[in-house]
């Protein structure tokens, strides 16, 4: 590791480096809440294996955390039911985009991981099923703050009532599922959760505090507690590097060269094994649905600090 | 790293347990000359970071590498033509089987990466522009046995000509290729090159030696030359990681954690960057048409020494 | 045209072979209500052009007519919309299974063709548009009277409920094309309406009754008026052969000959145009989800009355 | 049957009308000789029951019949097995455009109907066996000359050459198939039979002649002979009015209302069961790849003569 006085130079300079840049990708519109969000926006958080915070620009600022979301529910689903979770989720890149339906059809209404929208809604099922939509979301709520060591973690109500009003593809997602069988709970009830799960607004210090127990094979450093066992929290990784970013996972690999997920908030959470949890926030997407700024810093940021996992 | 007996005596564990199990998959029946080999056969080699080479079992015994050779043709390509090579292959996952059409009909020809069948077949196609066919071939030979530093590794004629005369569907795809323009070659010359170039036969030990330079940032240690850049080197991990396995890309990933290639020969080629390259064969395939045996070493090896690149 | 004792004769021979066959396929079992039914019905009615009714086994008994309703959502909605109609339903043949959501993702959820089920759901929105669903229902229900002069027509309450809570499939076409705006009411109104239509119940005879427009250039003959105009009758007998049978369209073109369309509570609605209106019920399906000994028994009629629309 | 001299006003008029329209579509470019035909090429020949022939334009000017002669292998290749011939060809609509390969993917190599170019190569493919190239060939072209009673229908051989250079989509179907064991004979054999019969050069006159025996439930009336037997010829019909038009069969059947198959040169052959077998040729194609004007020509001649088999 590099001393800490180095990785704050780095991360000012990314910082200033992109909020110079003219290209910003296009915010999210399908989301009407989202929409409005400055497009001049850019934040870093990044927490060293020592537990230093070093942070640039709207590092503190919330955002809503959308499919980021997906990394912790996973955490939590795998954690409740263990491996028979994936009877009912892949873990195979799509090959698609994320809000699919045709691979649906050809593989019997079986995500194929669960980070894209359909898998990630049979993964909330999940969590759902035996409670109340009031208490899985508490649940998930009170795992985000624990992990994230931060009460304040709150949902956007008013994200999370615009997705109900207007989440017709991932209603015929779930829809389509449960005409297989994959989906318990009737979908309203799921797709409720998991339109608020997804409207978790989070700063990228609380995003990146949040992701320490992916870096410290599965410890959150904090209370020394496991969150996952090692083997899972490497795998959780796995999975993000594989399928973090719909159908740029691969170029995100490539470029960038660490386990990560993007949402359509902007966000970014990315993990440097043993290294450091980062977390970045540009709200303008490119064309894959993932932050094009954030993906760019990212890429700056392992390049210069050498923590690409395909790196010795 | 752990020292060498250690090495040794996990790689001699591991080779015994896999020599004992009953379950090992199904040979590749496809390609007839393949179909004879013996299922029993299991090989291992790994090569650590001194250079030390530890085997085990048929490590010495030639086999077909098949697409794991696509892995070496990317490196040339790379090398003779730089980043203008993705003009015409992707860079994700496919989300499908090693040698679907369907893909290539969405988007207008162009693989999705260069270890599906039609990817390989249009980097072999632009490896051979400008040649004759002998010359193409004598080129990816010589790099071969330059990087595995060994000047007896050789063309299984008999296994090129058994692909020449059934391979229909590597002769459609490369068609459905040149329909759109991204075949340059007669298709005939193209598929001849690539043909050949997937019956090299190599053993495990010269396979772990021809993978060095990816596990050293692209260096060859034995001349202390660069076969390619480093930021390269790191690249063509990311892109096994995410794609050196079709459509079971994600389990290896899931499972191993290491950049890996698999050919239907039953090899597989894996690095552990800064810690080793390794070689496994074992001819029995699982059903998305990589070894059985070889997946399960690896995966046993990569958990004993550490070696997931998702760890810290 | 030949005499009615002919024809009398022939109706009488196919029944009787029809009741003696053990080959009678599977009852739907996807909606509970269907699956109670006797798969060892089956009924025939035949209305000549000089409006002789002929009839064989279960005629009179009521059955739940599914997706023929299709045949005359369609009929209203041109109507009442024209051709603007086709702005949001295609003509072609989807070369898909009925409830297929793979088609409507390559074409931006425009629907194949208004038979299959994802295209009469379209259909329905638009009857519904600017109305309650109560009155929308009660305009096709009073439109279904009307064409078969028969006021007793009733809709099946419980079929209609049993498909409203199980019908995940068509929630997610529904919900589907409305994220791409190709539905303007909520999704669960036009599926009330929808599920309501494909519960109308109607014997043999009464759906013989409501096709006779179709044989008649758009006159209903006892009326002496035009339902629709020649033009558009014909244009609705074209859609009916080539995508009235879902995937097994073509088949029944090449087998019987006559513009048709079938519904999973086993009935097929027959135009032989000129010459007669056909309905056929038996509750088993093939494969295809078509009426199994309906295909036969129209099969056998058309070959005996030479109505083929093919022969000259 | 309207008398000839009310015929004759119509194929008059409607030639009359043809010429002067300014929309002619696009000619087929990807066979480079095609390319070079003048656009404003228009012909018409129809044949009355009588035996009456009426044309208009350029009737007597030769053109490639391309995709026309599908009707004719398909006859020919009945006639040769029988229906043990369905056995690798389908009977139902694609829903894909003419060359797609997807749904040979989806179906294990079988084409889904005898018109698009994959089931129209798996015809050609069982004619030529047992037989040299030259031999099957030689029997489709004497075929072609008997139906159309005429000695000088030639073969253009530039054509032909033309597309076996370029035709490299459908070797990719042909290789495909033949890795699912559908095609016999080597796959350049085949092609070759193939690639000559699409160049077979006609007038609208000799393929009206030709298309006789569909108008006459298998009879040629002027040997008197049966050709096929009349259910054979209805169900040629039945193929010809579902998938005569590749994605474009559906808007065919419901604008004109008859049987028909077109070729990418510009021509149609569409009949009217038991009333006139008709040719048409304009070279410029809509975006199906069918006879842009042909399409409107034949509309205008079915609804004015009466012949929709649609109607009574």
């Amino acid at each position: 590791m590099m001393p800490l006085s180095n990785l704050a130079t780095v991360v000012s300079e990314i910082t200033a480096a992109m909020q110079a840049r003219p290209d910003r990708g296009d915010v999210a519109t399908y989301i009407p809440e989202l929409a409005r969000i400055d497009p001049a926006r850019f934040g870093i958080a990044v927490i060293d294996a020592q537990g230093n915070v070093v942070t640039g620009g709207d590092a503190e600022v919330p955002f809503s955390i959308q499919s980021i979301s997906k990394v912790f529910t996973l955490t939590l689903a795998l954690g409740k039911h263990g491996d028979r979770m994936w009877r009912r989720v892949g873990r195979e890149p799509s090959g698609s985009p994320f809000n699919s339906i045709v691979q649906l059809e050809r593989e019997q209404g079986i995500p194929r991981n669960p980070f894209i929208n359909a898998g990630a809604i049979a993964v909330t099922d999940l969590i759902l099923s035996g409670h109340q939509p009031r208490e899985a979301l508490g649940e998930i709520l009170r795992f985000m703050r624990f992990i994230a060591d931060d009460e304040t973690i709150q949902i956007d109500e008013a994200v999370a009532a615009s997705e109900q009003r207007t989440g017709f593809r991932n209603y015929a997602l779930a829809n389509y599922m449960k005409s297989f069988g994959v989906i318990d709970n009737p979908v309203d009830l799921s797709l409720g959760v998991y339109f608020h799960q997804c409207a978790i607004a989070m700063s990228c210090r609380q995003l990146a505090m949040a992701g320490r127990f992916l870096v410290h094979r599965g410890l959150n450093p904090t209370t020394g507690l496991h969150v996952v066992s090692p083997e899972r929290a490497l795998r959780i990784n796995a999975l993000m590097l594989t399928c973090g970013h719909y159908d740029g996972s691969g170029e995100f690999a490539y470029r960038v060269g660490l386990p990560g997920k993007s949402g359509v908030g902007g966000g970014i959470l990315a993990i440097a094994p043993g290294e450091a949890s980062i977390a970045v926030w540009s709200p303008g997407l490119d064309p894959n649905g993932n932050s094009h700024l954030g993906r760019i810093a990212l890429e700056a940021l392992a390049k210069r600090m050498n923590w690409s996992i395909f790196d010795g």
